[in-house]
């Protein structure tokens, strides 16, 4: 039972992968302090975290998202082959399929030329190799209308990249929970809804009204359903809730989110589809890569253990950001899937034709404007946040600069040895390169 | 009467300041336009444009700024003076008080440093002269507890400009709207509340639930309390709420609004207030400056029609972010002005001492995360906005600004003949220089 009010050093809100991280390396860099995790789900990564396609690239086109992610990788690797902790970590690469346009335009040529100087892994497939590789891949449109009716680009070229794959973000953020609650001094506790930040004057003068304009002031503690908890150091890893405890103290995370969806589908009654799944040639692992088709923003990951495949699509202008994400953003639309994503994908490979979902659900992406994640600290509370649709590929890299950020080091050291500086992915003074290549 | 679907080419929503200075550019330039302007309210100018403290400055860090408010203040002044229109514009001046620390503060130097370069007039104060030229300033807090307590910076400097001063915003959408009304062919509409914009397939296939994400889309109208009105363009001039707008299409305005209140205090009774209010030596019209003091945020502006003072605070943290404006916004505090601005403004200026407010209101700033103004067309749909609580000092430039880009200009003419790229103020790409000066 929690008191009316309560006394740590460091209150985590939020225990998605990226507050559990955060966890994990606060608590064992700074081993004296008292650090509770809390979250308003009844466990730890219920949330979007849970919802995630959960694959992993470190095929961006900004050197600040290929630090944060092929870092994190690695770490995962090594989490996965050194340590021996299982997070079904499967290396089947990344595919992107690209239009001869759109693998001529200057941001895809930059891309790659960004990928070359980081030693990311990335090999060029042409329109005649792909085709033998996955002989069921429609490369040919010609003379298709309902194909340049739906504005569909013909594949010419495939990007491949070998370090990207999949994993399980439940195995993962057990990995990181078990960790923290290891050398913790106190149980994460769930059910616990942060409602507001607490801010307080500094110092306080006991009149009635503060804080007043003319008063310092900081984040001094959370207001809970479940009493009052006071901290030294709040930490938000929220996600795409972030607004709902920022702006009231003034605080703009400039985040959005918006809906994402995944349809599942199944392969194993459907000679042609699992074919496809098991697409030989790409990797060690007989398996087609997570696919990105050249358009409508389609894309699917392959899903060995239920011998199917994940689908979703990254549909931008059209699709509404929302203030904070709400319950309507938990609801698949079968619509969605029928009229936008299935002509697209069966256009693509005809394996997909008269394949329907068996499950699906629906989950949120916290957009930041130039899509590279949020780290920072302002008076009393450090922000984790703004994955843009990539925490669960950037989840370590972030918790170890948020760790770093509270130590008052200048630079993070991320996973191998390179480091970032911890300012770097503050609100002002942000010292990042744009990332252009989002799905 | 409104039918149920009307066409224009132009719909212009928002009839603030900027819209009807929008709707005079866009009707000038392009003569054979239908332009068709709307508000919710019923007539032009009603909303955060009549609420605002309507000073006007070039002072600014950003050369951005600098260009926008430059070139929009020296035309008000080419209106009023040499076309003979009054828009009651006084050049009261701007006045800074500042401290020590302040004064030598790095951004405070680039500040000075920046202006000079952009020839902009500023004149330093020493704390010497400003007693002298305003006997009733306080510039010694020696001993003062109260003020210490309060964290209260003591004058040093006064950093002057003469070009800045105060003017009538409600006679300046006059002036545009009349410059419109006089050469457009469609009478402005009040009352009509726009509830969305309207997204369609281009090209429409006619199928049930479009458009599909396969499909290119864009913006063809608005959807009102009377009816649609479909334009090739909709110019969206609809400050603190452009969100409501926006994020329903997807796109990310990246501005949130804050409450901003004004408190009107009377100097006809009060021989000291008097005094202060008709300081001489700042500028030809015996006026004290619109005043900055070095602590809080707080700040007045003289008000000689009503021989009074508005006073305003440009709280910070602890102030929340709004998604959009709520009615909630438009409630001044009276608590706000005795507990957290009163103290203040007395300390500095004892004249006002045992001043009450005879009047107050409360609007809303729209805050863009560099504190400049965007102007950006995406998908049909042309967005001014952003003004970051100057938005009636930069109307002018921006409105042009708005213009050249829907003519496909690449630069803008602003007043006097200078220039400024037209997708400068764009959400890509955007070449500007962040803002440090903001009140
Ligand atoms: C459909 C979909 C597909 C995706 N695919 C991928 C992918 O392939 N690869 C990838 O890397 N990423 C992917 N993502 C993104 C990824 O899921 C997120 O970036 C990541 O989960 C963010 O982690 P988080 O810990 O910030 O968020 P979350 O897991 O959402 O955690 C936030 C936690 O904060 C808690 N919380 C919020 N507010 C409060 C409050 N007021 N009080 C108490 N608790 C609170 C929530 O309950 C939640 O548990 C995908 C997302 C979706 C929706
Ligand atoms: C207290 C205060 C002090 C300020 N002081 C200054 C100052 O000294 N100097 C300065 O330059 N600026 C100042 N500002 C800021 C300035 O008021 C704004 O930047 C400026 O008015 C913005 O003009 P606008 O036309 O964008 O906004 P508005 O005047 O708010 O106009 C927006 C219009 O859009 C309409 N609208 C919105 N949504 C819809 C819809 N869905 N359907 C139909 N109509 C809609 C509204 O009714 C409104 O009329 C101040 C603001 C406040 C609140």
């Amino acid at each position: 039972m929690l008191s009316n009010e309560e006394t740590v050093d460091i209150v985590i809100v939020g225990a998605g992968v990226i507050g559990v991280a955060t966890a994990y390396y606060l608590q064992k860099n700074n081993p004296s302090k008292k650090i509770l995790l809390v979250d308003r789900y009844l466990a730890a990564g219920q949330a979007n975290t849970a919802m995630s396609a959960a694959a992993v690239r470190n095929m961006f086109a900004s050197s600040t998202n290929q630090l944060l992610t092929d870092t994190s990788i690695k770490y995962f690797e090594h989490v996965q082959n050194e340590i021996g902790y299982d997070l079904m970590f499967e290396k089947t690469g990344y595919l992107w399929l690209l239009s001869e346009e759109q693998f001529s335009h200057e941001s895809v040529k930059l891309w790659i030329k960004r990928m070359k100087e980081s030693n990311i892994s990335c090999k060029v497939y042409d329109k005649k190799q792909l085709k033998e590789l996955i002989p069921n891949l429609n490369v040919d449109f010609t003379g298709d209308d309902e194909a340049e009716l739906m504005n569909l680009q013909e594949v010419s070229y495939g990007l491949f990249g070998a370090d990207c794959g999949v994993l399980d973000p439940t195995r993962l953020v057990e990995y990181y929970l078990e960790g923290f609650v290891k050398i913790s001094k106190v149980k994460p506790r769930y059910g616990v809804d942060v409602q507001t930040l607490i801010v307080e004057a500094n110092p306080p003068l006991e009149l009635p009204g503060e804080p007043f304009v003319w008063q310092k002031k900081h984040v001094v503690g959370v207001r809970t359903n479940k009493g009052d908890i006071r901290a030294e150091t709040v930490v938000l890893a929220t996600g795409a809730w972030a607004n709902e405890l920022l702006d009231p103290i003034g605080i703009d995370s400039l985040t959005k989110a918006k809906k994402r969806q995944i349809f599942v589908l199944h392969a194993a009654d459907k000679a042609e589809l699992l074919e496809v799944l098991n697409t030989k040639g790409f990797s060690e692992m007989d398996s087609i890569p997570f696919t990105i088709l050249p358009s409508a923003g389609v894309y699917f990951r392959p899903q060995h253990q239920e011998k199917g495949f994940w689908i979703g699509c990254g549909d931008k202008f059209g699709r509404e950001y929302k203030y904070i994400q709400t319950d309507e953003d938990l609801v698949p639309e079968s619509a969605y899937y029928e009229d936008s994503i299935y002509p697209v994908l069966s256009k693509y490979f005809p394996a997909f034709t008269d394949a329907r979902p068996v499950n699906s659900w629906a989950g949120g992406y916290s957009y930041a404007p130039d899509r590279i994640p949020f780290v920072y600290k302002k008076s009393g509370v450090l922000v984790v946040g703004g994955a843009s649709g990539s925490g669960i590929m950037k989840a370590d890299a972030l918790a170890r600069i948020a760790d770093a950020l509270y130590r008052g080091e200048s630079e993070a050291e991320l996973f191998g040895g390179k480091t970032m500086p911890s300012t770097a992915l503050g609100l002002k003074n942000r010292k990042v390169e744009v990332e252009s290549v989002i799905i």
